[in-house]
């Protein structure tokens, strides 16, 4: 094997690397290549690669075999490009020392400028430069980089020693009062003299050592200090935060110094090439007269604006224009630019792809397109799911800097992104009546439970003290866009006191918090929010998102009002319409179903059952009118019917009075519904094994309400669903009962209904043997909610003990991501394709999707695309973030497949239930080695 | 396709079928074809299928096309071979119609005799045999079978005619006191005669139609009514209560009448070629001199015994003897046979393979290998898992049938077979007082947890009101062989009051019951038992069984008790040792597990933990001495931690006190401790993620006791199993961990131990992701008890409610056998072959058993065998139960595979924990596609 190259040089419009090497150079690295290469004005340097820090790491902290040498080859090349040399008495050459990984990291190491000088050198630079105050002014600041950054000297102790000299010097010379401040630019050259020595005095006593005054000590010393930053504890629990993982480490730039702190003619500046806020086509940045990047960071002065540049030096400003102008046609992106004008000259020190707010991501993509420096296709790959995300929910408004540092109280998981604030109710019917007074109003719980679910719709936001980000709580509020923050574990909630109390802060029934879903904060008292609002360039995105994608994006939806809602976010029909959350809807129909429950026979449950059935049919003919022309699955009942009863002694006596039975008969009926393991029992298609009255009502109400509105003209779709399934005997029975009830009806209706049916795939044992349940499905809806908890045998309401351990990489770190939230594709992918790959091997035609909360997820929406799947159902809040990834996915697969794969088509496909067509071959086939989710 | 053969003759000699046409022509008409192809004498006649059954009913009771015309033609052809012609007026051929399945079902139609007697041909007969009182009896029995069999009028109608003859006309002409009975015999020709007019009038006045004078017409209303009585409900039931499944229909035998009521040279009787109760080579049967089959049935005289035949007819049982050899030389098996003598000739009418005894079983197998009639091979293939079942459990004297019939209580579900007796008591605590007073302790309970373990194993027998098969008290019951009665739901407890009632019957506290575990029938009082008695035989059949399995039998043992009684049951190491019980075992050990689970902090833990450290490190040096020179795989902690602590209010109190912790404290805990789905939450290594000193304390201890057994000559082989796995990760870490602390006490203790890391497959993601997971363990073992809940989505605890509908193939029918007793291969099947191929894919060396509680279940045995696992485990009165279902296994495949399989090795294996083999190719392969489970 040949030995790696460790080091890469960049200099005189050539480079060794290059704009897309980020992973090996990082991004500072790979930007300097580039910039040198396309013929930018970039200092020469060189980067020593990321490898070399994760082979530092691996070795015991100890550099691989070579480095020295390529590093000091790379300095003789370096001083002979710039014609000067480290520690050159007369003229040396300077460098700065730079960290730099594949993605920024604030929480690195930062920059240290002016390497190379040393007490000879210094006097060199004064010569060369005719300006001694700023030779020793750079010589100062050098040592105080140094011996902060790169030693771990206490900056303050540097800051102390400039105090006293600024004191006990400049202060007496100058005659200050003792209100003036004493500049940094008051201390003169003498003064400047004596705070070297001090320097050097502070950093003997700190280090046992004397200051380094060999250049190439200096060089070593900083490249040993960005390496060990990586792993200092801070850069580690940035990564931790950000989700970082699989970063190598941090490469190092080593670069030629240029100045601009040498006059007015000088400077510094950031820019971006587009307005990162508005996305607007406009020059967007700060510039520092005569300063070095480090005062920018400082913060001692206050920048002007671009505009202000071209004014202060028109010369400089036409460089830095056409340097904006060749970066966005070479990247075809919005740049983040870093750069220095010494005395006239621009250099270039950094580029980047620019950070963006979500509308102007939108615009700078649609911009572009017009611009024609990208195609669709691009636009449509280059917005992010937080980009949706982020123009869908209101969010606080971050410029309350002082509200949010003063009014914090703590934190909890985000579950919905968005910002909500109203007054603190700890019941749903309280939170309920108070809505309807038109109060603003957030619900705070333990936890929810579907009987929360008005209190909830009720309210702004939902904080609850219990649950992760697929309790309940997180997947009602979900599907409403609604935010929600779960498992805040320091919320002491008093249900009977009415209060809550978190970090020592007491709020009670009727103050004001606001929540911020995206972070996951909460805050005391009404902060302002700012409104969301859809930018025109959102629209002619999602228009090309829907021409390139082969998939359909159907919505969880179980009202009418939902349905609706999802239709105007581009939902093509329902994926998964929850049937007993109607039951939920009224005192009437709770009661009914309870009814239905506590019977003791047959005859008595069919008469409960009837009393439900106009309630049904009523809501379905809803969804089928707000659905009209598309497909809409209807789950028959899930849950144990435990759900539906009260627990607590007052409800079972009211419900024995209503429904003419003793307390003692209903609290014993409660009691045989318990069970140990209600993930795993009486539920699903086996409620309807057990009582078949229930399929019996659930498909009269449904193909009744289908007859009903096909008569008024509608075009109607019913997909008849069964939950739970495990064996094709089992699939069978039930489907023959569903066709007879419905056949029953239609023919007595005289109306032609086409309906479907078919069956979920949520237990292993159902997708390991999909080849026999495929024989007597019309389609599969993959549920991979429940299909996650049984293949991984966590339960979601219970893995929040254990579950941050598993995702967290310095922990076990088995899972990159939560699986709950994106799909486990190693271990439940797997599973997907063999019920897909075995389905379609017995019914070629099978209709198959996804309606488990990661029908929302883009990387799981992703997954399903290339699995072969005709269509995902997202919630409806998640539909514009599903078709976004689907079009992603298409888009991806083009670019791996080449020609033959549907290209963006110029016109707008035709709405109706048309078959879902399979994604294209070559995209299923794709997804025979998938990356693994689970990290190895 | 050529039409089917509906119709098989067979007399003189000659048969259509064969013995080996079970499934066509049922049990019966097979025996018949068989005995008159070798010769034996066998009346002729014909046997119509068991298909044109299945057809009758899937073509709504409708006779197939041909059928009416083959049976004519058959009727033709017996006519000729017996020279006699149906209804002939001098000479009249008879006929019986039986019915007979496949298997043995005392549920179906009784026998129809004399068929073919008309108001005419009674007359041939009495002619023929000069003997009309003979053929008036026959004419009327005739009508009253055909009348009551056939036509369903009420027996008691008939015998209320005979009685009304006999006590109005014979009563008078014999002048017999009214204390004396008249008997059948009694009544003259004349009365007879009178008698026939009489049944004649009572079938026309009940059908509405004369008694049929068409002996065809009377063939088919007897055809038609055996093809009615297989749907009747007894049927039904009674296939349901023995779940006979896939058996197709009742085929019928028309046979010619032989009469064994012609007078004292002639008679019937019913014989065993062997003791059926203790298996001696001893002629076995009773004989009943002039009387026809019915008259046994009737129990009207008392059978004489065989020795009693031989001198009362010696060459008519010399005829019979000479049968019973043939027979048996013949089918090489004891045979059941029913024979007829008319007038001193033998006529064979059955003969079926002879139900017996356990012992009687083993006594016969091992004799015929002895006498050369069959190989070991055949000898082992012929035990049945009841066999050895019914020699280990003590059993209810069944000679108590008037207290089986009025002490009996309820029935419940029979989760361990066997009988116990003793007094009731309700809470484990008192049941382990009482018993350690020497009194025989029945525990009855709502349901058992961990903590009753105690009282559990101090009592005879174990009763609960809840739970399924495989529930703690199921289980752990099954683990002692002690008997078990659980989910007896009609069993209403009261705690408070100390007594239970079940069916109107109530039971005190300190009242006897006796328990029957093999039926689920409770009964007051206290019953004789049985008690078993290991015949030799056992001992031989068990050597041969050993010599020919290939795969390992090890078992489930927590304890050095165990452990011991295991190893004397044939266990070869232990499968899996469960760690958590032995925290139950003393007040100090719960206490500090306790401790452990209170604590707040790693160090508490580690505290609470080096309490238990001594413990657990004898406890295993127990079972390693007990296991000395086997393996012994030992599962580090799995249950959730609330398993542990107590969870009403003064147990918490206790416990706060106990540990120096406020009662709140220990709520809070206890209540954060609480998971909805238990059975998915926080327990497997998931613990030992969460909490390492816990993996820390359980190694130290087994290596430890390894070490101190090792060094006092002990073999000891220990096995570190981690449980509920789903990924590579995940295992990797845990093995290091486990190594880690393993590798520093073996080198600390300088003694050579080798031991094992393996991991459970209990997961679908484990077993899917089997060849990532290799790379980490030494060994697999299925947890088939947790793989079958998460594949099937299906809590064992809650099944109940449901799981009874799934295998009632009247109801569901998705399963033939309960999950949870007997593998669902087709599901949970596909998952271990898929993991344990993965597995070898990655480690071709990888051991593999099974340790649910499927390791006991043979049918599970076998497939584990034929799926090419090492070994399986069961509990310890299981482990003959698997040592003999392995060696059936093995023998099947040798048999399907033919040489280069192992066959009967003369030697012993020498003990010791050599590499348990995979099983043999062919065998492995053969798995591909076994038979499903599930039914289709």
């Amino acid at each position: 094997m040949a030995k790696a190259k460790f080091v890469y040089s960049f200099g005189n419009k050539e480079a060794e690397g290059s704009g897309s090497m980020k992973e090996l150079l990082g991004g500072k690295g790979a930007g300097l290549a580039e910039m040198t290469m396309i013929g930018l004005p970039v200092p020469a340097g060189f980067t020593i690669t990321t490898e070399v820090c994760d082979l530092y790491y691996k070795n015991g902290k100890k550099y691989p075999a070579g480095l020295v040498e390529e590093v000091e080859k790379h300095v003789k090349k370096l001083e002979k490009t710039t014609g000067k040399k480290l520690g050159d008495p007369s003229d040396p050459l300077l460098v700065s020392v730079r960290s730099g990984a594949a993605v920024s990291m604030p929480g690195m190491m930062e920059t240290i400028l002016n390497l190379g000088l040393t007490d000879k050198s210094v006097e060199g630079l004064a010569k060369k430069t005719g300006n001694k105050r700023f030779a020793l002014d750079a010589y100062r600041r050098f040592i105080m980089m140094y011996g902060s950054t790169a030693m771990g000297i206490s900056r303050e102790k540097f800051d102390h020693a400039f105090d006293q000299i600024k004191e006990t010097v400049t202060r007496k010379r100058l005659k200050l009062a003792a209100s003036v401040k004493v500049g940094d630019t008051d201390v003169n050259e003498d003064e400047l003299g004596a705070l070297i020595s001090n320097f050097k005095a502070l950093y003997k006593k700190e280090i046992k050592k004397d200051f380094p005054q060999d250049p190439i000590e200096q060089l070593w010393g900083a490249i040993g200090a960005v390496f060990g930053s990586w792993m200092a504890d801070k850069a580690i629990t940035y990564r931790k935060v950000e989700k970082l993982v699989g970063v190598k480490g941090t490469a190092v730039n080593i670069v030629q110094m240029v100045f601009g702190n040498m006059g007015s003619n000088s400077g510094t500046g950031v820019c971006f090439t587009r307005d990162p806020n508005t996305g607007e086509n406009k020059f967007y940045g700060d510039y520092l007269v005569n300063a070095q990047g480090e005062d920018v960071v400082a913060g001692i002065r206050t920048p002007i604006k671009l505009s202000d540049f071209e004014k202060h030096d028109p010369k400089a400003y036409k460089q830095l224009c056409a340097v904006r102008k060749t970066l966005e046609t070479h990247y075809k992106e919005m740049q983040d630019l870093e750069f220095t004008v010494e005395e006239g000259t621009l250099y270039m020190l950094q580029c980047r792809t620019g950070k963006r707010s979500p509308a102007a991501a939108f615009k700078i993509a649609v911009d572009m397109v017009t611009e024609k420096l990208i195609s669709k296709e691009t636009a449509v790959s280059r917005i992010k799911t937080s980009d949706i995300e982020g123009i869908f929910y209101p969010a606080i408004d971050k410029s309350q800097v002082q509200q949010l540092k003063s009014e914090f109280i703590v934190n909890g998981i985000d579950a919905v992104p968005g910002a909500a604030c109203g007054k603190v109710y700890f019941s749903a019917a309280k939170a309920e009546e108070m809505a309807d007074l038109n109060e603003k109003v957030i619900l705070v719980r333990k936890e929810t439970s579907p009987e929360d679910v008005g209190g909830m719709h009720a309210a702004q936001g939902i904080l609850t003290a219990t649950g992760g980000k697929t309790s309940h709580a997180a997947v009602v509020a979900r599907g409403w866009g609604k935010c929600c923050i779960v498992g805040c574990e320091k919320l002491e909630i008093d249900y009977a006191k009415k209060m809550f109390k978190a970090n020592g802060i007491t709020v009670k029934e009727g103050e004001f918090i606001t929540l911020d879903g995206s972070s996951g904060n909460v805050y005391k008292g009404e902060l302002k929010l700012v409104a969301p609002k859809l930018p025109e360039s959102y629209q002619t995105i999602m228009k090309w998102v829907d021409e390139v994608r082969t998939v359909k994006v159907r919505t969880n939806a179980d009202t009418p009002y939902d349905a609706t809602h999802a239709r105007k976010l581009g939902a093509e029909g329902i994926g998964l319409c929850r049937t007993e959350h109607m039951f939920f809807d009224s005192e009437e129909r709770i009661l009914a179903i309870r009814e239905m429950i506590i019977a003791d026979n047959s005859q008595n449950r069919k008469k409960a059952l009837a009393k439900l059935l106009p309630f049904q049919t009523k809501d379905f003919e809803g969804i089928f009118k707000a659905m009209d022309g598309y497909g809409v699955t209807i789950r028959l009942i899930d849950p144990p019917l435990h759900e539906f009863v009260p627990h607590d002694e007052a409800g079972q006596k009211a419900l024995a009075k209503a429904v003419g039975k003793t307390f003692e008969e209903v609290r014993q009926r409660v009691e045989q519904l318990h069970e140990a393991n209600p993930m795993l029992g009486h539920r699903g298609c086996r409620l309807t094994i057990t009582y078949p009255e229930i399929l019996e009502m659930q498909v009269t109400a449904i193909i009744t309400a289908a007859c009903k509105q096909t008569k008024k003209g509608v075009k109607v779709y019913p997909e008849i669903m069964i939950p739970l399934v495990v064996d094709a005997v089992e699939l069978a029975l039930l489907e023959k009962q569903v066709r007879k009830t419905a056949d029953a009806i239609i023919a007595k209706q005289a109306v032609k209904v086409t309906y479907l049916v078919g069956t979920m795939i949520e237990t292993p044992r159902a997708a390991l043997l999909a080849d026999q349940i495929a024989g007597h499905a019309d389609f599969f809806s993959f549920g991979t909610n429940d299909l996650t908890q049984m293949t991984l045998g966590m339960s979601r309401d219970d893995a929040g003990k254990f579950l941050p351990d598993y995702i967290d990489e310095n922990k076990a770190g088995v899972f990159r991501l939560d699986p709950f939230q994106s799909l486990d594709q190693a271990g439940v992918g797997l599973l997907i394709k063999t019920g897909i790959e075995k389905g379609r091997s017995a019914k070629p035609s099978l209709k198959i999707g996804i309606c488990g909360e990661h029908g929302g997820d883009s990387e799981s929406v992703k997954f399903c695309c290339r699995a072969g799947m005709n269509y995902v159902s997202a919630s409806p809040f998640r539909v514009p973030v599903a078709r976004l990834a689907a079009a992603q996915a298409a888009i991806a697969d083009k670019a791996s497949a080449g020609p033959g794969v549907k290209a963006v088509k110029k016109t707008v496909k035709k709405a109706g239930p048309k078959k879902e067509k399979k994604a294209t071959s070559t995209a299923a086939k794709k997804t025979a080695s998938p990356k693994a989710t689970t990290k190895k």
